[in-house]
This record gives structure tokens, C-alpha cells and sequence, in this order.
């Protein structure tokens, strides 16, 4: 039973995702739970040195985390064969340029989504990756929450029958500035910067719809760009150009539609801010973030269509909760350590390059069918052996 | 304050639409309550004749409602200069006929929809009232539904300041019919027969968002045929090859996006058996057959999205109802008594066979968009003077 | 589309079950519905004539419902070839005796349970039903309860995976009748009129668990007479020394097993006052006369023993009703018309003389269970043709 | 009112149920509250010793708990004359040679149950016990749950007149493994190791009933082993080959009728996770836990089977809580308190060896009864003077 070192590079965690979800729930709490076990009962313990290009902010971090070890030289800390992780999520634009330089100094690498800004991009990473022999992973966290991972024992038990049909909504009110104070930076709503709820949220979709319900195989989508004035960080009023809503209609293997609305231009009515309505031949459910509710074919309802009547039937209460069976883990920390047991102990692992590839692949696509008018198939992806 | 005689043929309304909602709750209606007022204090009494071609039906129907005349003679009742109006809710097929029969004898006509089986058939239909000089109205009941009569105050008073999106949830769960008895006849699911949801359902679409929003002016529809196999009402198996869900999204004017799901195959977890989620940049509002709920844009929320915590807010509880401030009305009646104000003192009417047109128009479009797979404009339909 | 009439003697419905069950809401509902319509579109009339000893009893129950024929004279009646069912819902006693004159007199017969007073008999009259070539039934009235009706429906859907055990649960508590009048007849608790709990109610869970579940194999019964003193219809105490409630497990096909306790000294905490809990590897439910819930096993909750803390679940609130989809019908006039079709139209059957003297033999092998004290089992019945 | 140490050695409480119920719950919050009161004013505070194989986890448990004294020399323990009972909660296996070789030092013994593998090895024990003249103890937690205390006060207060019938219902769903993680270990399912429900149940039954209504004199039990794969803790298949499930009815002094229903697959629609519902002639009860409810019979409802109308009484509304008038205490520390004051003080103490015996002896009987498929009586137990 043996303590086996772990020595992590962590690019880019001064942001409040990085720092939130990777840094303090992640790989911090794995050091407070005494490492990771692997089956064998050795524990991996992640030993992770800061990097970025803010001494100060990174000063700061490490102290208020007691890490002893912190810098600004990234090449200086690729260098150093101690540490055989490197892990990013800084901002996308560098991202692909890092991880080879990462990878060509033979590190592992894990990272945040998108993986490049473009598919043809991504792809040259996988097979650098595979030329590098190097193990590699990207976060897919939504896969782990709870709401999904429930959603994901009714389809392993067979609750659903076929399933014919998933409809997502995400999405909620994001503040204009110039009531209420905004809650997302602009950025988010400057083309020019990056912004755009396509790029941020199809790249989640790909990755539940293919791991939960079938792959992808063809996407129509219809950006919109709703609100055309915010108001920044400083509160001066700036245009909002990017896409602030996205209509999109998937069809997946197996003969599933899939349809997704994700828009920060809409009030929430519903279970919560992101929700999927399944409907198989044999019940339903409705997952959010936490929860998921479900109901059988045999406790499906007969409502009366009665335009001279209130409804008297309460269709919220004909569904029935998917209980909480074992402790909720955070999602971020889950898969690290799925991370570390298979750079470590090389255990499976799915949620590599290629995976991430496919979600800028579905971005790609729908911005193509949004463009273009018309359906756009999502090709298998594949990458031939360096 | 005189009572003005309006002698009515009725036909076909011994199916169930026609009796309970047009015959019973229309006509009979309006003939207990001493008819249809005039802006002059004059009352219009409308004055039926059954037509048919099952006799017995007629006269059972006839005597259990104390209607004197009934006839099977489609023909010698048109040649009555007494009967002045034409109502058919008869089947679709030969409706297009009957109404050409009824103009040509001079009557004014009013039907259900949808008018004709094919768009230029309609169009000759609109032609062809022009050209005899007769008032016509097609029934667009939805408009009416107390609900969407909210949803229109709402428009009205300039609550959603902007209106962005539209999203439409209609359907429930069709019994296939081998656990539970089924709920709607066996021909909806068979192509063969005239059925599939989205001629069902668009033509409906059309005007509520016509009406309500904004026109239509283009649309991407994808059918599905999810279920397959039905029994029909003698509990024997048939294919079931018609489309039972649509997944249609369209554009209307003013840039407003709206997505509509219909569907056969789904189990309701929402406030009615149709929502209609409208967000606009002031409110937002979710109607359904009765009630309307909405949320201004000082009330709307700024909730936290934390995968780690269960949702502290109740989505639901954020919205306020839109009171019912007058008595709700039969959809049905209230069209029926404007259209008979329209054909008896000229008062303005708007629901006339163009408008039934653009319902047969959408259900092209959208047929059109499954099949070449893109998005298909739908052109502004004029039709010249005669 | 010919209206047929079926001559049918009813024999014994002055008692309350004959009357209310059987003549008032079975027969002459079937009249007043217009007959039981077959599949060719013909409607079978039942034209009924009452038999029974009390002429003053016949007479005035005939003119309170309008029924023309009524006699004392059994064979007289039994001569009339036009009348060719045999209807008798009178005491055990008489019964094999009485359905045997009819069979010999080449009636179809219908009856009560239990059919007879011993299995040999019960076994005598389906040789004799066999060699005179006439079709028989025997009532199984609780196949037909709204709540089993749900429990089939959910049996057949699969919803139980591989079902595991049955607890039912029947009764309530009888008054003794010297505080508060008594509401079942006093003979129920007396061994030398036919009373006791045994013979009363296993022949009834005999079908249901035939019917639902499988087979049943062996039993262990344990009968009790708990209350020994009661007092009667005059309010004189007598000696109650029939057994009031007993207590069953079975063995039933497929390794199911059954525990049913049946109990007139029991106060009912539970859904209905038979309650039928099924557990199965996917799912439960537990019907009642009207009612199911269910519970799917993707919402079976994990529920923590804590003995220093109240529950906090309420283990009520995890189940969905099992909803209605059809309007509920009278059960006993549901199997009338199933018979009178086999009557007429040889529409197949199931509930013969044999199912009924499978009844009789649980009752039986009840009996010998609780005085051998020991497991016994339950031979599949054979009658070999005639 | 002196203190007087108790020198106590607690053998295998580094197990769930020895460490919370016993050492934290018992004898710490004994400790913390100053001891246990005797009459004459005096204070008993108990010293504990833990015991066990694995150094260090004993070193960990004693440093936690603050508690000096820890050894793994189960025999140096027993040399020193301080210490004066001996406490095991380990393994069944190892319990009667460990109480044999403290009873064997002079040492006053207290144990979990069962206290031995089989009766006669049990018997052994007591003989062995009265020979050495010490004290002993056996657990019989159940008995101090407060829904059962609750019960212990109506039986005594004569609520019940002569009781007729107990039926218990004992269970829930232990998850299979394969969806949802296990909620008890797998060795409970595999014969080979010690599993079954009729081991690790009967014997609590024999002391409630034994203590509650009256003493066991038969019994007849059916074991089931429903479940057949299950997948242990470390998510691998394994053959689940124990029973699971087992349907007892019992025979008690005064003529009553226990039953009893004891299954790890059943889903619970119950007030709790376990229930007696006790029949007598002035009134019923049902308790669970924590909670009891009663019906006396004066306000017994008379309800009406009526298969054609939905059930109007509401069967759960017309019982009573007996409502909670002391504190809840920890069950297993009350019973500590009376052994110490046993020990110390000759007070009255009723659950020794011999009713430990008991609740083998039921084990062993119902076992019986299983495979014979009879009733099997359950003798009194007699251990001649040594």
C-alpha cells in the first residue's frame, strides 16, 4: 500500500473555473482524501505545481493554498521530468499551442474544453498525441453530474424501452447591465473575443448526446443573436454581436431526434437550468443538474383535450423521483481521478483528445448548417495511426 | 331591435368535432342565449338545416336536439334562397368540392380546416369566393383558447417589450393499444389514411403565430415516425407509418425565432397539454388552454449554476398567474358569432380562406423541409382580383 | 345487424349479492345498454325469468325491476326449450344438484362459487358438463376489480421483470353485534352453516393467483378462530366457532411465492380493504379494489435504519398511481357478457366448472394443511373427456 | 454517592455496528453523562479496555475516543482482576469460545447475538455460565426501540383485550449492485459465509414476541432465495445463493397468531421499515421505530366493499399516534445501563444467556420447518442447575 507521487503541472487555474473546480474541489480535496486508490491499494498523490504568467496572482494562490511550488517558466517546468502531467484551461486560443509543446516533452496532458479553436486543429493534436505516445484527456464534466449520471442508470437498466426522442433547454436570463448587474463577462457576447453560446455550449451537447443516447450523426441549427446592447464589466454599453441563442435539431444513431435550445435570453420555467426530456417506448424522465424525475409507461396518463375546461389533471405530479442512492461527488474531481488511475495505472479511459475533437467538430457543423440553411451531417471521426 | 332570420346549412356535423363543438356548443348555443347582437340592438338567429348522407343519423341528431330540418340533398338545400350560409366540417377530402358547390349557389360558406388538401386547391378556392362575390371564414379555434386570448393582451399592453423567441410544446402520449385503450382513431397514424402530426398540427401553428407574433416566413420541420406499430379500435396490429412528432422551427417576422414540438410520443411534464413560452427583452410568459403565467424583467432571477448543490430556487414559484378578468367563452361560438356579425351587418373579419390557405401553405413547407432536408422560405400568398 | 334473444333462468337472486351484482347491474343493465353486441354487429338480448322458492319474493322483485316471467317450479322451467341458460347464485348446498338437472336438461349453466361442497363433487359436475355437451362458467368476480385489472395490465406490460412475491392483504373487522349492529350474517361464523373464512375466501384467491401470477403449487394454511362469541340478526349471543381469519403462504409457479392472511378480526391501516403488494427484480405495486401504485426500480429508494432518529422518508409518497385509461366497468356484468358471447357466439372462455372446482380444491387443501400441520400440495387437475 | 469504576473490556468494537452503538452511543455517552445511577445514589463509571486483533486500528479508535487502554492480548486482558465483565461484538464465529474463555476467568459476560452457531452450543454456554456463578447478558436492542416501547405500554395497559394476531413486516430493497450501489455487505447474500435472513432475523423475533405478546411455541417458515446474482463491493457478479426472503407464521402462548414477513426484496409502502400490526379484541395497533398508532374499538369504522365505487374512507386518517412522553433514548445504551446496575448492583436483569439461547433455537426451528415443510414446535427451554 504504497504513496506514489504525481508530479502535475496546472497551467492557467487563476480563473474562477480553473481555480474553483480543478484546483480547490479537485486536486486539492484528492490531497485532503489522502491521494487516489488503485485497485492494488496504492494511493497516487498529486503533487501539482502552479503555472501562468501572473507571479503575483500565482504567488498569492499558492500561498493561500499551501502549495509550495509555483512559476511563470513553463518551459523551464516542462523540463523538469519530476512533473509528468500537464494540465491547462487557460484561454482556448493558447490552448493548442501548449499542449504540443507539452506533449513534445513527452508530458501527459489533460485539459479544459475547446480543446482548438478549429477541428482541423484538434486533429493535429490527436495525432501529435498519438505520434507523442503520450496519454491524454479532456474535462467533460456535465457527464458527471448528478442529475445525468441518473439519467444514465434508467438507460443502462433498460427504463426507456427505444428511446425516441431527448429535448434539452438550457439556458437562463442573463442580465443586459443595465438593471442588474451582469453575471457572465462580455466577452461571451463579442464575436471578435471569442463569445457566442455555440461554441461554448455545442461542444457539451456533443459529448452527452453521443455518451448518454447515440452519436451524433447530423445537426441543423439556427444561431440568433436576441439582444444587440449589453453593458460591460465598467458599465459601458457595448454591442452584442454574437450568437445569444441557438435552435438546434439533432438526429442520432439509433433513430433518436435529439433538440437542444440553449439561450441566455430566457426565464426559467422548469426544473432547472438545464434540463433533458426523454421519451422512450417504456417511460420518460426529465434530468436537471441534481435531480431526475421519471414515469412509466403504466403510470402514463390519459388527459383530456377540453378547451371549456382548467386542466384537472396536474402533470407535474405524475412523475416520480429518481432517488439519491450513493454520496454526490463533485464531477470535475471524478474524473480527475479516473485521469490519474489511468496515466497512472493505465485503467480505461474514454474522455481523451479525439472525444474532444468531436465537440469542435459539432460546433463546427452547426455554424456550417446555421451558414448554409440546411442540415449538415457530422462525419465519424478517424485518425489514421502516425 | 328586430330578430333576423339567418338560415344555416350544417354539414357534417355528426362527426365529434362538429356535434359538440360547432352544433351544441355554437349554434344552439347562441339560439339559447336569443341569438347574435348587433352594434344596432338587432339579434340574429340562426336558423339550422342538417345536411348529411346517413339519414338516420340526421334525424336522431336532429329530434334529440329539437331541429326541425334535416335532408341527405346536398343540392335541393343549396337551391333554398332562404339558407344563406354553407358550414361544412365534414371530411377534408371533399371539402374543397362542397365549398365550389355551396359559392357557385351564391352561399356564403364557413368550414374547418384545413380548406384543401394542397395549397393551389385552396388558392383556387379563394379565387373562386372572389369571384362569386360570397363571404367566407375558416375556423382558427386556438385563437380563442382562454390561454392564448392572455397571451395576446399580453402582446397588446407591450409587456414583452421585444419579443425574441416563441416555444411551443404540444402533444401527450398516444396508447398504442395493446396495455391501454387508444385515445385518438387508428386512421390519425396511417399515411394512407390522411393522417401524421404535421398535417394535423401546422396549419394550427400557422395562425397562432401569424396572429400572435408575427408571419411566418420561413421554416425547418423534421417528421419522425416513432412508434410503428399501433392496434387500431378492434385491438388488431397494424404499421404505423405516419409522422407522429415534428420538430419545426421557424422564423417570423420582426427576427423572432420560434421552435414547436409536436408530438404523439411524449409524456407531459409541463403546465398543459400545449405551452407556448414566449421570452421578450421586457417579460416573459408561458401559456397554456387556460391559464397564463408570466415573469417582468424586474422579477426574473439570477440564479447560481452549481453542480455541487442542489437548486436552491423553485423555478416555478417565480411567475404570477394573468388573472381571468371576464368570463371564458366557447372558442367555437365567439368565431361563430363574429362571422355571422361579418356575413350579416359587415363587420370586419379576418380568419376567411386566405388565412386557411397559409395553414395548408405551412403544412407544404414544412412536408418540403423534411424531405430536402434545409430550410424553406414560405412566400407571402397574394392573390389578384378577379 | 339482428337482435338475438337468449332465454335465461336466474336462479336464487332474492339474496343480496344475486340481486345487486347479478340481476340489477349485470342482466338488466345488459337490457337497458341494448344487449351484448357480438362482433358481427348482432346484439344479444337476455330475456330472463326468475326462479326461487319465495313466490312472494319473486313476484315483488319482479314487478319492482319489470320483469315479466318469474316461477317456483324449477323443472317446469328447466322443460322450456326457448330458455337455454341456467343461472344460479342460491346457497352452496343445493347447488351441484341444482346444475346438474340443468346440464341434464341440456341448459348451458351459470353459477356461483363455491360450485360445490367437496372437490369430487365439483370434479362430478365437470364430467357431467363434459358428457351433456353444455357450456358452463362460474363466477370469478374479482378478476374484474378495477385495482387486479391494473395489476394484469402491468403484469402483461413486463413492468415487473420476474415477479417474486405476493402479500395480500383481505379484510377488516366484523362487529361481534354487541356494541355496534353486526354487517355480515351471522351463519359466517357458525361451522355447522357453512361458515368460516377458509371456504369463503380461498377459492377467490385461487383465480387470482392463477390468473395473475401463476399456478398455485402447495399451500400452508393456518386457520384461527380468534372472536368465540358473537351475537346474531336478533341480537341473541351464540357461539362463533367457524375460523374468522387464516393465514396462507403458496407456492406458485415459477418459484413465486404468495402469503395472503384473510382476517374478519383485523383493523385495516393499509391502501383498501384487499390489498395485493407484488414484488418483482424491476418493479412493485400494490392494488386495491379501484386503485395501483407502482414503484419501478430506478425510483426504489435507499432508506437508512436509524433507531435514533424518526424516518425521514414517508415510504407512501414513492409510489404512482397506476392511472385509469378506460372507464371503469360493473366486473360481474363484464364476465356475463364474456359468457354470453361464448354462449352465443363461441367466444372463447376460461372460466369454467374447472376453474371453479380448482377453487374448491384450495379450500380443501387448506383444510387439510391446517390440521396436518404441514405444507400440501396443490395437483394439477385432470378430467378425462367423457 | 460514590463513584465506583467498572473495569470493562470491549472486545471487537472496531466494527460499524460495535463502534456507533456501543462504544460512542453506549458506553462514552455513559461516560459523559457521569456514569450509571444506581439506587442508592452512587455512580458506576465504566472503564473500557478495547480489544481486537488489528493493532492499528485499536491504537487509531482509542486515540480518537480518548480512551487509554487498548490491547490485542485477549488473555492478558482476562488476567487482570480490574476488569470484571468481558463485551464481544465481533464475529459470530469466535463468540462462544471467547465467552467460554472469559466466563472461564471469572468474568461477567455481556454479547451481540447470536450468541452461538448453534442451539446446543448455546445451551453450553448457559450451563457453563451458572457453573462459573457469573453474570450475563445478551443484546436485544430491538426491544428499546421507541415504536416498540410505545407497543410494550399498550399491552400493558390492557388496550388491547386479548390480543388475537401480531403481523410483522420487516424489509426493503437491498440493491442488487449493479445500477446502484449495495447498502449491505455481500457476504450477507452467500450461504457459504454466514449469510441469510433467517439467521440474521429470527432470533430478533423470539425476543419481541417472546417479550412483547408471548412465548413462541411453533412455527412454520418458508425461505426464499428470490435473488439469485447480486455484485459485491467491488462491483464484480457473484452468485447470491442465501435465502432472502422468508414467510414465517407463528403459534404464541394464549392462542395468538404471529406472522411475519422478513425480505431484503420488497419496496416499502409501509409506515416504516419495519411494522407490527397487533390485532386485539378492544383495539389494534401498528408500530414501527419510532412511531405507534392506534384504533381503539369504539372508533372502528365500518366500511362498505363495493366494487363499483371508489373506496370514500381514507384507512391511514382514522388512527391515533400514542404520543411520545419520555425522551427517546439509545436502546442499546438503556440496555447497558440495566446490565451495569446488574452487575454492580444486583439489580433484576431478564436477557441472558438463556433467552440468547432462545433466539438460536428459533433459528434452528424454522429452519427446520423449511425443509421438512412442517410445523415444528419450539420446546421450553430447560438447563438443569450445573
Amino acid at each position: 500500500m504504497a504513496e506514489i507521487r504525481l508530479g502535475l503541472m496546472m497551467h492557467g487555474v487563476t480563473g474562477r473555473m480553473g481555480l474553483n473546480q480543478h484546483l480547490i474541489r479537485s486536486i486539492l480535496a484528492i490531497r485532503q482524501q489522502g491521494g487516489v486508490a488503485l485497485d492494488n491499494g496504492d494511493r497516487v498523490m498529486p503533487d501539482p505545481i502552479l503555472l501562468g504568467r501572473n507571479a503575483e496572482a500565482l504567488e498569492r494562490l499558492a500561498k493561500t493554498h499551501g502549495i509550495s511550488r509555483w512559476s511563470t517558466d513553463v518551459d523551464g517546468a516542462l523540463a523538469n521530468p519530476d512533473d509528468t502531467v500537464f494540465f491547462d484551461s487557460a484561454s482556448t486560443q493558447g490552448r493548442a499551442n501548449l499542449l504540443a509543446r507539452a506533449m513534445r516533452a513527452g508530458k501527459h496532458v489533460y485539459c479544459e474544453k475547446p480543446v482548438a479553436p478549429t477541428l482541423s486543429a484538434a486533429l493535429e493534436l490527436v495525432r501529435f498525441a498519438k505520434k507523442c505516445g503520450v496519454k491524454h484527456g479532456v474535462v467533460q464534466d456535465k457527464l458527471f453530474l448528478p442529475g445525468l449520471l441518473k439519467l444514465a442508470m434508467l438507460v443502462k437498466s433498460g427504463f426507456f424501452g427505444r428511446i425516441l426522442s431527448v429535448r434539452g433547454e438550457f439556458g437562463y436570463w442573463v442580465f443586459e447591465g443595465d438593471l442588474q448587474p451582469i453575471q457572465r463577462p462580455s466577452w461571451n457576447y463579442r464575436k471578435a473575443d471569442g463569445g457566442g453560446i455555440i461554441l461554448d455550449m455545442m461542444c457539451h451537447w456533443r459529448y452527452v448526446l453521443d455518451n448518454l443516447f447515440g452519436a451524433v450523426k447530423s445537426v441543423t441549427c439556427l444561431g440568433a443573436n436576441h439582444i444587440t446592447q449589453r453593458w460591460d464589466e465598467q458599465g459601458r454599453p457595448y454591442p452584442a454581436n454574437a450568437d445569444d441563442a441557438c435552435y438546434a435539431t439533432l438526429q442520432l444513431e439509433g433513430g433518436i431526434v435529439a433538440h437542444i435550445n440553449s439561450s441566455w435570453c430566457t426565464r426559467v420555467r422548469r426544473d432547472d437550468l438545464v434540463t433533458f426530456h426523454v421519451d422512450g417506448t417504456h417511460g420518460s424522465a426529465v434530468a436537471g443538474l441534481m435531480d431526475c424525475k421519471s414515469q412509466q409507461r403504466v403510470n402514463t396518463p390519459r388527459p383530456v383535450w377540453n378547451p371549456d375546461l382548467r386542466q384537472p389533471m396536474n402533470f407535474f405530479e405524475q412523475w416520480l423521483d429518481v432517488p439519491d442512492t450513493k454520496p454526490a461527488e463533485n464531477g470535475f474531481k471524478m474524473q480527475w481521478e479516473r485521469f490519474i488511475r489511468h496515466v497512472v495505472a493505465n485503467a480505461p479511459y474514454q474522455w481523451d483528445l479525439l472525444e474532444g475533437a468531436k465537440g469542435v467538430q459539432l460546433v463546427e457543423c452547426s455554424l456550417q448548417s446555421w451558414l448554409e440553411r440546411r442540415w449538415v451531417d457530422v462525419p465519424t471521426l478517424r485518425v489514421e495511426s502516425a
